[in-house]
C-alpha cells in the first residue's frame, strides 16, 4: 500500500509526535524579538572555539544535546541522526556530531535542511524503520559571508534585497506522544527562476516555495485555510512579496496566513537586517521557539511548515549559473 | 512494528528490487581493468562542458537519464531522486538534476553517498512511501582535485597513500522485482580514527568501515560467510590493508571475501594511481558495471555493499582537525 496522497505528498498512518525541539542561537538573534523564547542565547558567537567553523559545530553540538535532554532521552535512544548544514562538506555538522556514536545521515538542501530532515525522519518512523530522530540544522553568520560572500573584514555594503544568516542551531528530536507531531510531509522539486544574484535568495526561493506549497494543497486537496500558518524558512521581505504574488498567480491567497521564519526573527526597524534572517538555523529555531510553543499553548493547531534552500556555491556563481531554489513542506498537527 | 534489526541495521519485510543500475565514466576509467563493462565510457572528461563542475554535473544529467531508461521507466515515475556528490554545496548533483523536476533529497556522506542513498531509498520503499526511487552519485577527478588539494596545473606529486578520484557516475533505480535486490542496510556511525593527512582517505575510513560491517554482523548474527563478498567503496589497498587487521581484532577474518571497488576499477601496475580509486562515483559504477552484473549471471547470489566516506574540508584540515570516516552498509541479494 502506497502512503503517497499524490505527486509529492506522503500523510502517514500515525501521527509522528514531536518529542522535544531545541533552539541555540547568537546575541544578534537574543536582541530580535524572539529573544526571550530561544532555549539559550550565547553571548559569545565563537562559543569559545578558534574558528567560525568550530564555533557552528560548537552550537550544534549544543542543540543536539538540549534537544536529547528535552526529550527525556539519552543520546543512545536516537536511532538516527540526520543533519545539514550550509559549509562546505557539512563541517558543521560533521564536527558536531562526531561523538555521538548514533547512525548519521548527512542531507544537503541548504536552507531548506530542516524540512528534509524532518520529512526523511517522519517516513523513517512512519515505517516503522525507527523510533526516534534527531533532526539538526545549523547556521552561522560569520562561517556563511566568509563562505559565500565577502570576508567580514572588509565591511562591504549589503544590498537591500540580502538577508542576514541566522547563527545558531535547532534540535528536534521527533518520536513522541501527544502535542505537534509531524502528520506527512511534501517533497520538493528544484525551481530554477534564473535568478543569478547571490544577495537576494528571497527570489531565488520563492518560485520553489510556491511550487511546494501549491503541490501540497493539490495533493491533498486542501485549501489554504486548512492551516493556521503556512510558515517558509527564510524567504524574507522580498521573498514573501513574490511568494504571495506567485500564490495569487497559481489561484491561492495566502497573504491572511502566511508566516516567514526570517522576518519573524529580526527586527525589521532596528537591527539592519534589510529582507531578513536566513540560513538553516533560520526555519529550525523559530519553528522550536517560537511556533511549537504557540501550537502547545493551543494558540494554533495546524501548521504547514515550508524552509527554503538556495541551491548554489561560490563557484557555480561565478561561473555564470543560476540558483534552483527548494522547499520541503512538513505538515504539523497538534494531537492527543 | 519496528523492522530494526539490532543497533543500526534493518531488514526489510519485503525485497527492493534494483530496476536498473547505469554507469557512465571517464577515459582513464575505461582503460581500466572494467572498462569493457561500463554502459558509456566518455571520451572527453569534459562532456563538452566548459568547466570541471558543469562536465561532472553533464556525468550526473546522463546517468540519470541511462538509468531511468534501463528500467524501462520515465523520470515522471521517480518518486524521490536522492543525490550526492563531493563538491561545495553538493553542486555537481543540483545542476544536473535541476530540470528532471522530481522530488529531491540531497544528501551529503562524501564517498559513501551510494550507500547513504540506497539505504534511504530502500527504506522509503520498504515504508511504502514510494514505488521508484532514483539513487545516483558522481564525482570527477579534476573537480576534486582542484577543490581538495591541490590546482591540477602545479603538478604536484602525490603521495603513495593517495587515491585517484574516479570520474563519472552512476544511477540506481530502486523499484523493481526479480534479480538482485536491497534487503536491508545498516547505518554508519562517525568513526574518527585520528587521521589528519588529506591524501590519505584509506586509513581516514578504514576504521569506519570495520565499525559498520561488525555492527552489521552483530545486529543479524550473521557470519562473514552468509555474504559471497564484502564490498567497500574506495579503501584502496592501505584501506583494505587497515580493514582487514581492524576486522580481524574484531573477532572477524574477511580477507578471502573481501573486495573493494577502489581496488577493482583501476590496475595497480600500469595505471598508477597509487592506492587505488576514489569518489562517489568509485562504488557506484563499480557496483552498477561490475558486481551486479556477477549477481545477475548468477556468480554471486549475496553481497554487503559498503560506501565509504571520509567526511573533510579543505578549511577542516586546515584548521588541524582530523578526517572522520563513515560507512553505510547495503544488503543486495538475488531474489525471483
Amino acid at each position: 500500500m502506497l502512503k503517497r496522497y499524490g505527486g509529492q505528498t506522503v500523510l502517514f498512518n500515525n501521527p509522528v509526535g514531536i518529542a522535544a525541539a531545541a533552539s541555540i542561537v547568537g546575541p544578534k538573534e537574543g536582541e530580535g524579538p524572539l529573544g526571550a523564547k530561544f532555549d539559550r542565547v550565547e553571548k559569545d558567537p565563537m562559543l569559545g572555539a578558534e574558528s567560525w567553523e568550530k564555533a557552528e559545530s560548537e552550537f550544534v553540538k549544543a542543540a543536539a544535546k538540549m534537544a536529547v535532554e528535552k526529550a527525556r532521552a539519552s543520546m543512545g535512544d536516537i536511532d538516527y541522526i540526520i543533519a545539514g548544514d550550509l559549509l562546505n562538506q557539512s563541517t558543521g555538522s560533521i564536527f558536531g556530531l562526531r561523538e555521538t556514536m548514533r547512525p548519521y545521515l548527512g542531507i544537503f538542501g541548504a536552507c531548506s535542511a530542516m524540512g528534509e530532515g524532518m520529512s526523511i525522519g517522519g517516513m523513517l518512523i512512519d515505517g516503522g524503520f525507527a523510533a526516534k530522530v534527531l533532526c539538526l540544522a545549523s547556521s552561522h553568520f560569520c562561517s556563511a559571508e566568509k563562505q559565500f560572500r565577502f570576508p567580514l573584514e572588509l565591511g562591504s555594503q549589503r544590498p537591500l534585497t540580502s538577508s542576514w544568516t541566522v547563527t545558531g542551531a535547532a534540535g528536534v528530536v521527533l518520536g513522541g506522544t501527544g502535542g505537534p507531531a509531524v502528520m506527512g510531509c511534501t517533497t520538493g522539486k528544484m525551481v530554477d527562476m534564473g535568478i543569478k544574484d547571490a544577495h537576494n535568495m528571497g527570489a531565488a526561493m520563492a518560485g520553489a516555495a510556491a511550487d511546494t506549497i501549491a503541490a501540497h494543497l493539490e495533493d491533498t486537496s486542501r485549501t489554504p485555510d486548512y492551516y493556521d500558518m503556512i510558515i517558509t524558512g527564510d524567504l524574507g521581505y522580498v521573498g514573501q512579496e513574490l511568494l504571495l504574488q506567485l500564490m495569487k498567480k497559481k489561484g491561492y491567497d495566502i497573504a491572511h496566513n502566511h508566516k516567514d521564519c526570517g522576518i519573524e526573527i529580526f527586527d525589521r526597524d532596528s537591527q539592519d537586517t534589510h529582507s531578513g534572517g536566513s540560513g538553516c538555523a533560520c526555519s529550525g529555531v523559530v519553528l522550536a521557539a517560537h511556533f511549537l510553543e504557540k501550537m502547545k499553548g493551543g494558540e494554533i493547531g495546524k501548521i504547514l511548515f515550508v524552509p527554503t534552500g538556495a541551491l548554489m556555491s561560490p563557484t557555480s556563481v561565478q561561473q555564470g549559473e543560476s540558483i534552483p531554489g527548494i522547499a520541503h513542506a512538513v505538515v504539523i498537527e497538534n494531537y492527543q
